[in-house]
């Protein structure tokens, strides 16, 4: 297994980081993970863009040229042989002490991992079930709309869920509203029209969450992004989460209760199978 | 210079994180700064308590023995020679996915750094100046009581005061109010009343604010904490900051407007010299 380390592929045992490094110090750092299907990874610019965009909100001096990058996932997936997994993407502000001005800080350190890692496909047929956490996200603070290395609010909901026996974790926003998941976007569908909380609502703006507002745009189909209650998630006809490994799959209860029949819905099993032709390269979709 | 990894002592150079620990991959971690006099860690007791409750907070599902860490410390401090400096401790979650649930994770990561280096002095006699930024705290987050690796908002904020060419940023919580600073708890003085956010602020308990009200408790001096607003901050008869690297030290004034006299006041001092005399190993303070 190969690991490509600041422009170099390297045997993974051998990569290491220094423990200087303020990504390891302070968390100080961001990351994508991207979903490959037949050697190519998904929606490979957005998520390029979604990572310069990150870097300049976190006030990075340096980020790594998009065409640089793209040859070392070329590079990567190549050496590991990856044609159905995901590939990682990280960028640390590399090393130096806590209170250095950031625009000093140029030397920064970035690598990517990449593994062969085939869906498993029974998901989409019976969905997850999900929690509503304990933690409550920021809508004031810069970090919710970073997929920075403070992931910690994640890793915990994350845990509260498997610890209620289901997957997923939702997080609320600090007025009450629902914002995401710990490891997703979340849309309900009522009456036909797909729902998601607004950006201000503390949650990480997702690749396939784009995807499915910018297709019900071209397509012309009702959508709405706006406050959503929790009462409201429980009501709704049918519900979604997205992400960028599984696109969007379905959520089919929460808190123990169903949402709908409790059943993957009819438009959530046609975002489903859009997605799946995306990933198949069907480039019509 | 030495490192203190995994209970061995080890050349620094020689010492790196795996790029799959969790403290890499999520900040999935917490630490400990201690200031370091005559030897001698300060509060150490205090300091190793919090670190294991942030690791009970954070669901860690082992600790390392206070015993073991002291020993580490004093093995550290001998091999570094540091007689004034400070000492930081990081514990991270180590290998595994993000899946995993956390109670698996027993094989965490702990390692010790420590250094000479002299305060200097002169800050007291001059104090700080800080700007309130922009960034909003969440009390409503467990990651705001821990010391965690997820420091970001704090790197964020020291670069806008930076920017703004002073030395300290002020948090607000999500409701307007006073939080602490990006590495300080603050305080302020009223009619000779010591006065500090409350913990439901989303701040730090740190280790030297416990100490200035547990020594006014002792002494029976007035002391309150509960909501701080800007404006009050603004019109105090003087204020001061606490963190464990330099104890008390003044707080002169907040965008660009003098506290008080704009000068280290009468109340301050006086902590000042209670703290160095603590430092000093005076055991009547």
């Amino acid at each position: 297994m190969y690991i490509w380390f600041n422009g170099k592929l390297m045997d993974r045992q051998s990569a290491s980081l220094s423990l200087q490094d303020r990504g390891v110090l302070y968390g100080d750092g961001l990351f994508e993970t991207f979903r490959v299907e037949k050697g190519t990874p998904m929606l490979e610019d957005a998520h390029l863009n979604r990572l310069r965009q990150g870097a300049c909100l976190l006030r990075f001096a340096q980020v790594p040229e998009p065409e640089e990058l793209k040859r070392g996932i070329r590079e990567l997936l190549r050496a590991n042989r990856v044609r159905s997994g995901y590939l990682r993407i990280t960028l640390t502000r590399g090393i130096g002490g806590f209170g250095q001005p950031l625009h000093r800080l140029t030397d920064i350190s970035v690598w990517m991992e990449a593994r062969e890692h085939p869906l498993d496909l029974s998901r989409y047929e019976q969905g997850v079930q999900a929690v509503v956490t304990s933690i409550r996200r920021n809508p004031y603070s810069p970090l919710t709309r970073v997929k920075s290395l403070n992931y910690l609010e994640s890793v915990l909901a994350r845990d509260e869920a498997a610890e209620a026996g289901v997957e997923e974790g939702i997080f609320r926003t600090v007025d009450g509203d629902v914002s995401e998941t710990a490891s997703a976007n979340l849309f309900l569908v009522q009456d036909g029209c797909v729902v998601t909380p607004d950006v201000s609502r503390g949650l990480l703006p997702g690749i396939v969450r784009s995807w499915v507002l910018d297709t019900c745009t071209q397509r012309g189909w009702a959508w709405e992004t706006r406050a959503v209650s929790v009462e409201e998630l429980m009501k709704a006809d049918e519900a979604f989460l997205t992400n960028s490994t599984w696109g969007p799959f379905p959520l089919v209860a929460v808190d123990g209760r169903s949402i709908g029949s409790g059943k993957p819905g009819p438009v959530t099993r046609e975002w489903i199978s859009r997605w799946r032709k995306v990933a198949a390269g069907d480039s019509a979709e």
